[in-house]
């Protein structure tokens, strides 16, 4: 199975992302600061990828320690680095609180016990990831039928988790029931993670997957050749609405449109219930170069003005259904969002 | 003012729109074989633009003419290689049989005259485009408020006519009206009109230009911050029903949602009475690694499937108005185009 961090070594390795689909690079880090980097700079993303690699970086960070006098200072400026990292996906900050309740849990014990306690809780967040992964896909798959077309946006697959993936995790437990699932994918300029990542794994793993522009996705639906659309999550609110990547509420208006079911499938660390609704999540803005350049390539005037949200919302009641590891929520969100997260 | 195409030396020159923004670059062409060769590969491109480049290719052809021989079969040839160059934008079968039209009127006169009466025609259409362009500005601006902030998408300027544009020429008149305008620019993948183009053209004349990605439309809708839409038009069906570039429909779709009117901005000869309504406009399909492939830099796995429609259909009840150089036609559209074209 295709995985995309883990600990080894006494380092945290990962995909380098910017680098797919021409090369497959494994980043090596012994140093906290440079996994918070790979994280800003998206070798790594994917909003369970990135609760991981935090947790994994936090205790890479404390293992690392050689004088231990400022030991509650130093974990407050290690996860303070991780928490600047990206703004809008929670699993990070989710990561961090389970992080830094082993911490508090465990402060006055020996030294190598808190180490070894901050590690097995980063592996534990990682492994557990897996396991929620295939439960998102195994209630999922119960939403396709044999020979249905799937729209998806960006990349929620094995390279935005651990392994296996969201969105794409529903598609794999489809096709293990033995369904047959085609894939279209949106290329998800400006950073393309539909064209580069989604089509590389899907391709890896043998599934039907054809790459399409952003624009396109309207047309193909009103020409009937999308059957449901499938996208992950960064954020959910607590009345449902949804951050993701920026693009995601353009295809649920036009999935809603053209009746076409619109699926969230995203772990219940996605859901922030301080959160009331989607006006409340804070959106990152990124690099106008993002947007001006494509791998160095430049396809604009070099100074033209540009806009950059990283993210966008989508209000609950363009969403069918909020796939989960403990089921598929669905609206009244408020409702059914707090039974599933056992608020 | 800027000019995209012309006869001069006996060759026609157009601006080598491939190479924008990068590089102004003037192609020359005294072959009409290269003309059209220029119109498949996008040299220049843009429906009135389209228009004119064959009918000034056309009697190119029939100017380099040395034997007279076989002249109407020599004709036939010469519109066949243009009417098979871009099957969408309607203006080029106008164009075409403009140019037929003429040649039938003038084939029995001595051949120094038929080969004049062909270069007046197509220097005439040339000219009236510009004219056009400037009425449907003038009608167009009307619609605009001081202040507001217009979303356009492909590249419906300058460069997609002969010269000032449909949808940009709306922009252009509004500001000479006194107004302040400010365009957003949808980036228009695959082909990247809107960053290589539009903002090319706009930050040329001093407008105030801000380019996103097609992602970015929905999200800046909803942020309120585009307050109308405008975009060009490849043919327009009997009952209002647009073709334009792809992405058109699901800018559409995402104006209606957010209540912000949707207005095509093109000259008559883009309305096609013969076509009952959308779902009968041929729909270009074009090469794969146009998707795959990024100005030569491959985006995606190289084998990756791919599907390249050029143009998409915006049914009538999305659009507010088609503002044309006889005024603005809006709903019911079968009546008000039909009286719009004198039908």
């Amino acid at each position: 199975m295709l995985r995309t961090v883990w600990f080894e070594d006494g380092k945290v390795k990962l995909i380098d992302q910017t680098k797919l689909p021409q090369q497959e690079i494994i980043a090596q880090y012994d140093d906290y600061k440079e996994v918070a980097r790979a994280i800003v700079d998206m070798e790594v993303r994917g909003a369970p990828a990135i609760g991981v690699t935090a947790a994994l970086g936090i205790a890479l960070g404390i293992c690392k320690l050689v004088s231990l006098e400022n030991l509650k200072k130093d974990f407050l400026t290690i996860t303070e680095t991780f928490a600047k990292t990206r703004p809008t996906a929670v699993n990070l900050f989710w990561a961090i609180n389970r992080m830094r309740a082993v911490f508090e849990k465990e402060v006055n014990s020996d030294i190598s016990h808190i180490k070894q306690s901050l590690l097995d809780e980063a592996l534990k967040i990682a492994e557990e990831d897996i396991l929620i992964n295939q439960s998102i896909g195994n209630y999922g798959a119960k939403l396709l039928r044999d020979g249905e077309t799937v729209l998806t946006h960006c990349n929620a697959g094995a390279l935005a988790t651990v392994a296996y993936g969201t969105a794409l995790g529903v598609i794999r437990a489809a096709i293990a029931e033995g369904k047959n699932i085609k894939v279209i994918a949106d290329e998800t300029r400006p950073l393309l993670q539909g064209a580069r990542l989604t089509c590389w794994e899907l391709e890896k793993d043998g599934i039907d997957v054809t790459l399409i522009t952003d624009s396109m996705a309207g047309y193909l639906m009103k020409e009937k050749k999308i059957d449901k659309v499938i996208v992950g999550a960064d954020r959910i609110a607590a009345n449902g609405d949804t951050a993701n990547k920026i693009g995601t509420y353009s295809v649920a208006v036009l999935a809603k449109a053209n009746n076409i079911p619109f699926y969230i499938a995203a772990p219940i660390s996605t859901i922030d219930l301080s959160i009331n609704d989607g006006s409340k999540i804070p959106i990152e803005q990124r690099n106008a170069d993002e947007v001006r350049f494509i791998d160095g390539l430049l396809v604009a005037p070099k100074d033209v003005k540009v806009k950059n949200p990283a993210f966008d919302v989508t209000e609950n009641e363009l969403i069918s259904g909020i796939i989960t590891e403990k089921g598929v929520a669905r609206a009244p969100y408020r409702q059914s969002i707090k039974k599933i997260t056992g608020g």
